[in-house]
């Protein structure tokens, strides 16, 4: 499928956006920054993959990822104030980006012969692990972890993805449908300041 | 072994729920929370299979560890103050889960033939690296790099394992000795307040 | 190869004392400074080994480099005052480190067969994923984001192994001379305190 392929390398280039973003607020250099937004953008389908056992990891054998990554990092480095006035569209990027990192994780994974749940959380785990790392190397607490329905637009979109492909509907309308859902789920999130239950003490 | 197995499980479920603790501390939403339980109840094992080139890893084919993990979720997310006051059950939980961890570890090292000095060191990994993910993705210093007594009590857990393989010892008395040990060690330790040397510098 | 193992040991030797001296400066016990040694020793050729699919890993299956990094831990252990007196001693001992791992690394991607971007990208990422390991798990962003040339001059010295590699000079000679332009270029950025561009924004 051509289609999946530009879209996740649309991904690639907006997670490395984000992580050169994050780089840059921390100071980083150069080099810093490179190592940021890769593990942004490739940190979640690398994880995917040692977990699977599906070695090399896809990005040592194409070089596109690669090449696309320094194209955002050098965007990044040039234009960062005009970036950052891109807001909106960035939010639509990431989260196109998000909907091909799961669709793709949970393809592979199905192809693999794993179930339907190990899938769905590899696809999750391909969208949400590069953010996670970006946080983590960068010293932050992963913003995931308490920001809006970010995991769970993911893990529902997911959903769809499979019931679709069991009711045989073409792969490119299926995985538009997904990714309209995941943005719809995020947009009305945010709308309405919606958010995951957090665990709390009852106690005073 | 079937002994062995249950209590894998009762392992993973106790650090499930110590992962929920830590996230709840940190006001980790419900999917931040399911993240670090899984982290620290499968990162260790999960490091170890990496490491050892054993893949796809164990939970993605066997789904029993997910649920316990969601089940340990959902208990704690329910009953939180009521699992804090169990400290001396999770306490014990911990300390036969990271026994069995342990074993589990070295068990499976030497099943692939590497010699035993590597199998033990695979052994504490799996038991201890779970609790390290845990507290670097949550932010903080890995607890057990200053705590009492605990990867010690592993690695003597994990030599009495060996010398009683050694000598024929039926397996599940193995284990029961073993953990025995293991928590043995670690109520010393917190008794008399044993922790190990640090390094320091011997100037003013 | 005999030399480039010999410099392996010495190089890994060198980032376990650095570890060591990280540990204890946060307070680590005894285990946590073994555990900050190995990784930041051990870190980075680990996972270059599990992104191209060499598993079990080395250390897994050679045991000289456990001996050497507990040697490593137990001297800096004995000796912290008189090792932090060795500034310079450490200095070029890293360097000759970074520079013969970064020559490991790819070396054994293009033994592999993966293209000479990627091979040089699994150089550099062996030399410093180790010490990144190191400041993620002792909670402080890696120092080498923001600090002097250090990754720069690993690439600009895996470029010159290539070239010569290319000309088929000799083995040796070639990794002497890579070693030698890496400690240049380390030298020659501290000396007049180069460091890569930080992404700025324009704005006030």
């Amino acid at each position: 499928m051509e289609m999946i392929y530009i879209l996740d390398l649309l991904g690639v280039f907006v997670f490395a956006i984000s992580g050169t973003l994050s780089a840059s607020n921390k100071q980083f250099d150069l080099f810093g920054a490179m190592f940021t937004a890769f593990i942004t953008a490739l940190g979640g389908g690398t994880i995917r993959d040692l977990v699977l056992g599906c070695t090399p990891v896809i990005w040592a054998t194409d070089m596109t990822y690669l090449y696309i990554i320094t194209a955002a990092v050098a965007l990044t480095f040039l234009f960062k104030d005009y970036i950052m006035g891109l807001k909106k569209t960035l939010f639509l990027f990431d989260t196109i980006g998000i909907g091909v990192f799961t669709i793709i994780g949970m393809q592979k994974s199905l192809a693999l012969g794993f179930n339907p749940v190990i899938s769905i959380m590899m696809g999750v785990a391909s969208a949400v692990m590069g953010g996670v790392l970006r946080d983590t190397f960068v010293n932050d607490i992963p913003l995931i972890f308490r920001k809006e329905i970010y995991a769970t637009a993911c893990i529902v979109g997911a959903l769809l993805f499979l019931l679709l492909s069991f009711l045989n509907v073409n792969a490119d309308a299926s995985l538009l449908l997904t990714i309209v859902l995941i943005i719809s789920i995020r947009l009305i999130a945010i709308k309405f300041k919606l958010r995951l239950p957090v665990i709390t003490s009852r106690q005073p």
